[in-house]
């Protein structure tokens, strides 16, 4: 039926991104790009691919999809990759030593299905092969996806780990509860103003003594605000109480102070 | 925790068989069984593999995991493959010219959980990479798993698809309404004896009149009397009836008459 597939296809438009951070092999995301496609998804977002982009082996592991689907978007950093999303949910099989929501699999579709409802943007982070994400891309995500697998036998492929996140969200659709979000969250890129401005601030105000923790320090500090799931206007009041302390506007290179 | 692992190796040890019919490339066979065992299940069965078994390909593709079962059992028709089985669900994109039931994967996995609570064995058949199931390995089937997958992109890989018929079986674990079945199912290998039978007597009876339409007839028939879901009292009372139909007890090579 073409209406069918026309809706699907519509769905499809305004489904969430796939982003896989730093995806080692070709083979792995033209795989994971079949597995997206096969449950309807086709956002398809990489953030420093090893190998390079465009991949011939991508796009023979990828059965057609990728040529199915609008071009592939490559970012060089994983804040970037999600700039104009609302919601961010990290796959990762391994707790990490941070705050955040934690979701099955199947909850954490639920939960960003919700929200795509309501008109937000929705990213779903993917790390390599191996590796998996690091402190600092979780640290941008609202909630992380651990998909409940044999404790004895847990890794899981990257196109497989895909699949499952895709094939949940594919399956929310009609049963969906009807929760609301009356709020407009700010995005991404809006938050990474607030993150620049209010870690130059406090570089300049010596709060990061030890060089050796600063790292430490601000990814506990992005992972803190994104978790606040701030409005816009939650935001900006931020950004007021930063020029409030410290008696200027901006320190941000475009600014106006 | 061991304790956790125990339990898990315990469930995987009493879990469905996934079985694979004709499968082509061992990559696939090794990805399927990393796939199973990354959700608690290490029961693969095979028939008539393309490359024969065992294969180095599937070693290396399954990440360890066919190390960590129990050794694959390869057969040399379904049939066989499902013997011991009192529930076969068979997993397949397209609708049949055959009245089986029909699950989604997760509706399927919580039938043959309610099942498999009460003791029943259970099976999930995978047809070969593009050819799929054949009508008659259908036919063997008490219910059809179809995976709602993106009608313009359907086509899922044989891994995958283990991944998610073996995902959607490991979530309904905690899930399970507490549905009862009173009575004992036949186990194929007693239903293969009356099929054996029933389509011998037919034969002798001249009931195949076109010999060009006995094996979708054989096929029709098997698959209705899978689906009636006997008991062996059924099965017996079936036999009987053959029995006095025809006045010989049993027609075939190890019987009695």
């Amino acid at each position: 039926m073409p209406g069918t597939d026309k809706t699907l296809a519509q769905k499809a438009t305004e489904g969430p991104a796939i982003i896989l951070v730093n995806p080692q092999m070709g083979e792995n995301i033209g795989a994971a790009a079949r597995a997206m496609l096969n449950c309807g998804l086709d956002r398809l977002r990489i953030v420093n691919p090893r190998d390079g982009w465009p991949s011939e082996r991508a796009e023979a592991m990828s059965s057609g999809a990728l040529g199915m689907m609008p071009p592939v978007q490559v970012y060089t950093s994983t804040a970037d990759a999600v700039a104009d999303c609302h919601f961010v949910l990290a796959t990762t099989a391994r707790p990490r030593d941070m705050v955040k929501q934690v979701f099955t699999a199947r909850a954490g579709a639920i939960e960003a299905r919700q929200r795509s409802l309501q008109g937000r943007k929705i990213g779903f982070l993917f790390g390599a092969e191996r590796a998996g994400l690091v402190n600092e891309d979780i640290a941008l995500s609202h909630g992380v996806i651990t998909i409940p697998l044999n404790p004895g036998f847990s890794s899981l492929n990257l196109a497989q780990a895909v699949l499952l996140v895709a094939y949940e969200w594919m399956v929310t659709d009609d049963e969906t509860p009807g929760r609301q979000f009356d709020t407009v969250p700010v995005t991404h890129d809006k938050l990474h103003e607030l993150f620049a401005r209010l870690e130059t601030e406090l570089e300049a105000h010596g709060f990061f003594r030890n060089p050796d923790q600063k790292p430490s320090m601000v990814r506990n500090l992005r992972s803190l605000l994104v978790r606040a799931d701030m409005t816009e206007q939650e935001a900006r009041t931020f950004h007021g109480m930063i020029t409030a302390l410290t008696g200027r506007k901006s320190p941000l290179p475009d600014g106006q102070d």
